[in-house]
């Protein structure tokens, strides 16, 4: 039986650099919304017969104005999440046994969405190390030498940060006739982007992961020419579309990401700051014999480092690699996998310069502690 | 822009009758672990690349001990909600343009998850007024005389709320060995019911219908030898599973459906008196010249009544039917549909005796009022 003391965050208060989490940490008017909207079913007082038409709270408005605008596309619906995102497109656009073409450098859940739609995976490799770059240029002959049904691009990726060129790749599909998919998980609600600008069919985002939302929620943008595909209503019940089940994301998740809409919008304006925060965090932890894997100068707030120094002393240490994990505990520093420290990832996107200046400050401390 | 002001819901505290709600308010301990994981992808503080495997909070014992006890069967796993349960069964057992059995009184998310799976629907008809009663044995024809695939039953259904022999049709399946799918979207979590003593192959569940625990969310419990097809892995992630997507429910719905278990555990043994609630309600309705439809004595908190003595009442009044809606608003009574008065559905599991006597006063006093 689960205790209560089972359901407790103790890091709850820590500097947080855990990719997966600095975008998804809730604004107070979210927290707010979620203890409002927390029974079950809440956000249906007022349903009639389909999510899209509610105004009460207003997902209607949130669906039909908001996002789209937002994703810079014509249409747009909500999910539990990208990956729920990806297999509805995938599960609508194609057949099985048709294949897609996907970056080397996608997400696990790309490839997991392509298994239960039963499609041939096609990857474009990245450029290797230490760069691990995906030129959009491979996807050409790739799509002429195969009969692929779309293209996909992650855009940035969760390991490396890496944003590559999507409007090269827009034009290219163009160029090709051929549907394609920009994966924003970790761009949607963190930098600015919008589907149409870059040329894609489709635009994936995560509610979770960027727009500071309670998990599991998700945004999809796509064309008008998609609608009646992506969207298609059941035969039966004309207001229920087929690939949201009838209805899609009801409960807390739905409300925190409404209610976290307006900061998420406002907060993509001021992404150069992010950057320049990266930047500067990854030319400080190369001071201190680390490699920032990746794009160089770095574009976003996921980076991949290489840490020797710190692998060197999990050699020498009774508690191997889990002595680091403790020592940024004691300095309530939240995010790095238990264990590693051949290699970490971090994301500086939640945290202020002075919490990364601390953060920087404690692995000095660390290597100088051991060395 | 979505204002602060319309993420508030006004009705908190009123008497909630409502058949999607009654079931999905949650505990104080769920409303706790609601704001502890806030922060999208907060469960997976501890996670070492599957849901699975996550013991902080206690994810693997809830799954694959505490849910498998309770559904009475021998594997069990989290979904986003019965709908995407049933979906992930039949795009798991069926192929595109098989077949599957359901009963008269599916809801209509049964319709839309085969729609979506690409399946024909064959129904087995209720007998129509006044009871809408689904007689199993009509099963055994179509079984002989179609090329189905699974068989699947609603127990009960969401509109009668009756509660047909799903142990006759568990054998009835195991005669024609035809997979038995057993939608228990308003019984798990409800009243005791397990999988393997009424002979089904899977139970389906949802958290924010009947198990106290915020949307989306769901659960679905399956025998031994169904594991490998539905929880099947991804070929390159061997820690992944294909119809979940890699990891599914995550966040506030997880953490709530976790903390409200030990509740929601406890509180199917009062079953009978929730039966006696409903059966009292239901005598006391008719008085007022209302008539329950569905079973008889009836068996469960959802019941659906034509209440003609209302809707003589809105055709000579200004507000049409909404009068009632306002009515019971004023009195602080939640959950009938607003507009409609020919009919309503009702469920009393949430409301004390004293608040549904208060409810059945209410209708009495606003019959008069304007009779």
């Amino acid at each position: 039986m689960t205790k209560e003391t089972e359901l407790k965050r103790a890091h709850k208060d820590f500097i947080n650099i855990m990719p997966l989490q600095t975008g998804g940490i809730l604004t107070d008017a979210a927290k707010q919304a979620l203890l409002e909207f927390a029974d079950g079913y809440s956000v249906c007082d007022f349903c009639q017969y389909s999510l899209y038409e509610i105004t009460k709270p207003p997902i209607r408005d949130f669906i039909i104005n908001a996002l789209p605008k937002f994703l810079g596309c014509d249409i747009a619906t909500i999910t539990y999440g990208a990956r729920d995102a990806k297999f509805m497109i995938m599960n609508s656009i194609t057949e099985p046994g048709d294949s897609i073409i996907v970056d080397g450098n996608r997400h696990y859940s790309t490839i997991v969405a392509a298994e239960r739609a039963r499609l041939n995976v096609i990857e474009v490799p990245n450029s290797g190390p230490p760069d691990f770059k995906i030129d959009v240029e491979k996807y050409v002959p790739i799509i002429k030498n195969h009969k692929a049904n779309a293209i996909l691009l992650t855009y940035p990726d969760g390991n490396y940060g890496n944003l590559p060129d999507a409007k090269r790749l827009g034009e290219i599909a163009k160029e090709n006739d051929i549907p394609f998919i920009l994966n924003g998980a970790y761009s949607v609600g963190r930098l600015p982007v919008s589907m149409d600008e870059l040329g894609a069919d489709f635009i994936v985002g995560s509610g979770h992961k960027s727009m500071a939302s309670a998990g599991p929620s998700g945004v999809l943008g796509m064309a008008k020419k998609w609608e009646d595909i992506i969207l298609r209503k059941s035969a039966l019940y004309p207001k229920k579309q087929v690939e949201l089940l009838g209805c899609t994301l009801r409960g807390t998740a739905m409300a925190t990401l409404m209610a976290s809409f307006p900061h998420v919008k406002e907060r993509v304006h001021h992404w150069d700051e992010q950057v320049q925060k990266a930047q500067w965090l990854s030319g400080e932890l190369e001071k201190l014999g680390f490699q920032q894997m990746g794009e160089k100068p770095h574009r976003h707030d996921l980076m991949y480092f290489e840490s020797l120094p710190l692998h060197d002393i999990s050699k020498h240490t009774r508690e191997r690699g889990y002595f680091l994990y403790r020592e940024l505990k004691d300095r309530k520093i939240w995010g790095l996998q238990p264990g590693l420290t051949k290699h970490f990832k971090i994301s500086t996107f939640a945290a202020s310069r002075d919490e990364l200046a601390f953060v920087i400050d404690s692995l000095k401390n660390i290597i100088n502690k051991y060395g």
